[in-house]
């Protein structure tokens, strides 16, 4: 072991548990880590759990994403699945696996990244940090639903209002743009200069790499009677299909409703993006993009809308799980930037 | 997508799935798998969670454990945490990480095996499945404290006795036995050898890969007043020595009172474990090996000592974090079968 560790390997559990712990927010709990377990109050005599595991390959690239985006964007994913459930988040696990060779100063931009998303909103409440030839985030998150019922994906009704909170597209567009970089490069010039201040590929990456869900909807979208409720992690298309399959109806998706909630960025960025027709990409993107990780949610007919959501379609009797846009039936498929990978294969929440 | 799929990248996340959850038992939850995320009943107001994750190469390897095996191991080795604070298991989250080439069949065991350990103990509530180069297991328990405190392991007093539930140095035995088997070879006739039914090298062989924690006696220790508890799950010794620094206090461990909890089978197999002086090996490997997931707890001075705990020391005042065997104070290090990686390194609970 050298004096000064540089590497994980080099500094060994103790010290790069202590680098973690000292940058996380402490945990107000009844016991936080350090224990073989932790122990979290429930008030309301629930606990909403989820979980999201990240791999480095299919789920992530090193080159475009640090140590900060993959803490951000791990909370980010689990949070937004407790949101989906009408529920608060109150707690994290966190599984980090990594290679022996990885930087000190990488694991502890991760806590940062980690810390960037709880300070304020839950602690960490432990986890297990392990060796293994490629990086691993495994994250569970818990949540508290004060007294309500959870918002199931199953719940939707005839006649239902079908809504949206959050963005839509924006992820996609970033990752198109993420493409044009060398994945197998080791520079990462290419991916700052999309991500420069102010500018508008920034708004796009940073959505894909770090993405900000709409969490405080999920709670409020509960309170107004939302009927059902899930995370678009997969493109609004295959959720849509999943609500409507769970709940035995047919989504109906208007695409001009869905045109307020696409962001004119991703068209302005058309000619970047390779495609000939400015104009249509992103409705497209929109409906097959996924990790914007928004809302979407079933409302009653009639009643006021809790902002931010807004309506891009209802639920209706007919063939559960199909999905019509703008009067034609359109295949569920989400838009897979891993072409070998089947979209239902690379995410579960 | 072939027809018949014989391995997860053929089947796709979604048949995966639907064979894992056919063979684990229904989650009796107010919300099981299925949605974004499980909602899990907490009516003492507090939920107890804990991680451990394993991966294959410094964990595990493919050509000693099964999928079955695996998945007994990764339930024991959390609720073993979950039962040293002196809780009783109400859930598990499982994610699982899967090269795409991974038989069905395998993970149709790993679920036999979660089901062999959870039937009965707890539900899964949901998990998460995706791809990657290696095998990944982690878990995520809970388990519920019935309105105790929790047991940690910074409570013992001076004078406290230390005593075990479980067994020491059957799992260390028992990977002495399998580091005789080429962990490269593909051919499981050798470790199918070892654990031959009825052998004296199954039983030690079987305490290594699929470890039997006492978790009954985690609550049993509470209600009987125990101040400090841990998993053993590195060594007798590093764990001991954990206790007594984060209690402030010397730690006493007795070889004459160890040797009533160590396995005859252990001594006995000296010679097969190329060992000369028989009798020898056995207080070595309880002291020094871990994986046994017994649980060590300290206990006021006078009292009856709740079965199966076994004193086999004590706690005093003296140098925090120092463990004194037969009345010479010893490194405190666990017994490390992977030389590269430092003990404190490989597992965290």
């Amino acid at each position: 072991m050298s004096p000064i560790p540089h590497t994980v390997g080099e500094a060994g559990e103790h010290i790069v548990l202590e680098r973690i712990l000292r940058i996380l927010p402490e945990a107000r709990v009844p016991l936080g880590p350090g224990d073989d377990a932790a122990v979290l109050a429930t008030p309301d005599g629930r606990v909403v759990i989820t979980n999201d595991t990240m791999i480095e390959g299919p789920d992530f690239r090193a080159v475009w994403s640090g140590g900060a985006d993959l803490g951000a964007k791990a909370v980010a994913t689990n949070l937004a699945d407790i949101a989906a459930m009408g529920a608060a988040p109150t707690g994290l696990v966190i599984a980090l696996v990594l290679p022996e060779h990885t930087p000190l100063e990488w694991v502890e931009d991760f806590a940062r990244g980690v810390a960037s998303r709880a300070d304020g909103v839950c602690p960490v409440l432990g986890g297990d940090l392990a060796t293994g030839p490629v990086r691993m985030i495994s994250v569970t998150a818990l949540g508290d639903l004060s007294g309500r019922q959870p918002v199931r994906r199953d719940g939707a009704r005839a006649g239902d209002r079908l809504a949206l909170a959050g963005s839509a597209g924006r992820a996609a567009a970033g990752l198109h743009l993420l493409f044009a970089v060398d994945p197998d490069s080791q520079d990462p010039t290419a991916v700052e200069r999309l991500r420069g201040a102010g500018t508008a590929t920034a708004l796009l990456v940073d959505t894909q790499l770090t993405p900000r869900p709409p969490l405080g909807a999920g709670p409020v979208a509960a309170e107004a009677g939302a009927t059902a409720m899930l995370d678009v992690s997969d493109g609004l298309l295959l959720d849509a299909a999943r609500m409507g399959r769970a709940s035995g109806l047919e989504v109906v998706i208007d695409t001009q409703a869905i045109a307020s909630c696409v962001d004119r960025l991703v068209d302005g960025l058309a000619p970047v993006l390779g495609v000939a027709q400015a104009g249509s990409i992103a409705p497209e993107l929109a409906l097959r993009g996924g990790e914007d990780h928004a809302l979407l949610a079933a409302f009653p007919p009639t009643g006021t809308l809790p902002p931010p959501f807004r309506v891009i379609g209802e639920l209706r009797e007919g063939e559960p799980g199909v999905v019509i846009v703008d009067g034609a039936s359109v295949p569920p498929q989400g838009w897979d930037p891993f072409a070998h990978v089947e979209p239902e294969t690379r995410r579960r929440g």
